[in-house]
């Protein structure tokens, strides 16, 4: 089955559990809400791709790392438009789960959502146990505190912000849960595989806020010009937009350099090209600047 | 070193960790104040009291389950106190943490508490995987969609509502993940410990709903009232004091008759009991019918 199949079914899978018999309606429609249709699956495509390139030995746990990682991503989302952060109305075209269904089911499918991410690794991991745990550790440690998404988002209620260490923590953290969560689900050692992580977390940050100061609503399927509107600290106010686009290619070819040896270390380098080029929005800002 | 000891030193451990350097400052304080100082601890007291029971074969990881536990509930007050839910300006007879540190730091807190949880599982998992992987199972359907503590919460936004089911899921489902958690740190088997969980928790609830109605915020140290003024279902209005006073009898009596041999279930009967005289207020609703 393709990866994108198997991501999915393994979503699909445990977005029927948490909605399972007995669960609040309206709670189990803000889930499905929050989770499908997807965005472009990145986070999952990406562990995917590391653990066949590790040679995928127990796929069950392969499925369980990408469908945890989405959901994790999800929830992500789901918290961060809510009012108190960025009120954002639209996420990937739609309203946005608090708009749809009230701040209360916003809060808890945000919360609902991390509880299924660790649920999964649990069912998944009853064969391999030890690399189960080792995921639950990585994604725990990725997403909360003292460096996770949490920290992230944390720094944003701090008055004096290290613009590296914000965006290492809010959006670098998933990417390299997603190639150490690969290797782990393959019973490879995490450490070698941290590197690429963090290399494409900072391109998908860069070409983010290249995005957000770019591009219109319309095409963004969510509100643009954020980051100037509630002054965060970003890439293109940092460095300007040649400049953005400079740095995204050097980081892009560093990503590349750290991908340690591995038997599908092929297809692995082609699939980040691949990412680079759907993440980057490279030719629009070229046709700017 | 007695329970409490080792329960209040596993938690402080990992609030150490959620802090460590390089964590956002405000964050951090907010998770502290979230979880220290701590109310009675009720439900990692129970989880230790049963991994005692069954002999505590591996402490380390009966302190994880215990603090895993802990942070967990910590995590759903802090929700639960949002503006969008009760909207609780005390807990525990100091300001809720969205009054000290604002609603977004609340949100995170609560997030990063949750995760703070799993980490301490993954943790202390290493020696016995199995049975820490099906520790973290354990809470995150204990905690999550379907019948966890964010479904119970979940039913507040729909308009029919069955008492039970919404009590168990709320309350019941923590103290259920308590007895069983006891029990899988302990390595033995989950299930039969599900009834004793499940009877505390209905005890609990029922304790709770009378406390809401008959004390007043100064002796509760949090907003009382509640139930009443945001019309929500709860055993005093649907039982009256005195039905609800003796449906606690029934119901602990029950709790303590369910307890599974083990060896040291007498001791187990005795903590169940002078627990239920902590959290039950009895004496104060004789003197009040």
């Amino acid at each position: 089955m393709p990866s994108r199949d198997r991501i999915e079914a393994a979503i699909g899978a445990a977005l029927t559990r948490a909605e399972g018999p007995g669960a609040p309606p309206r709670l189990a429609a803000a889930l499905r809400h929050a989770v499908l249709p997807g965005g472009a699956r990145i986070r999952p495509t990406i562990c995917h791709a590391v653990a066949r390139a590790c040679g995928d030995p127990v796929p069950s746990l392969t499925d369980a790392a990408c469908a945890a990682l989405e959901l994790i991503h999800c929830a992500s989302l789901v918290h961060d438009d809510l009012p108190c952060f960025d009120d954002a109305d639209m996420r990937r075209g739609k309203p946005s789960v608090h708009v749809a269904f009230g701040e209360p089911l916003a809060v808890l499918a945000g919360d609902a959502l991390i509880l299924a991410a660790f649920d999964v690794l649990s069912r998944a991991g009853e064969a391999e146990p030890l690399s189960a745990l080792r995921l639950t550790g990585a994604l725990a440690r990725a997403t909360g505190m003292p460096h996770g998404i949490c920290a992230g988002q944390g720094w944003e209620s701090e008055t004096e912000v290290d613009l590296a260490a914000y965006h290492r923590a809010k959006t670098g953290s998933l990417f390299v849960a997603a190639t150490t969560m690969g290797a782990l689900a393959a019973g490879e050692d995490a450490e070698p595989w941290v590197e690429l992580g963090a290399r494409i977390g900072e391109a998908f940050q860069v070409a983010d806020d290249l995005r957000d100061a770019l591009m219109d609503a319309d095409a963004l399927g969510k509100p643009c010009g954020q980051d100037a509107a509630l002054g965060r600290p970003n890439a293109v106010a940092e460095l300007g937009v040649e400049g953005a686009v400079a740095r995204l290619d050097d980081i892009l070819g560093g990503a590349i350099a750290s991908i340690p040896s591995c038997p599908g270390e092929a297809q692995l380098c082609e699939m980040v090209r691949r990412q680079a080029a759907q993440i980057m929005p490279v030719s629009l800002v070229r046709d700017l600047v």
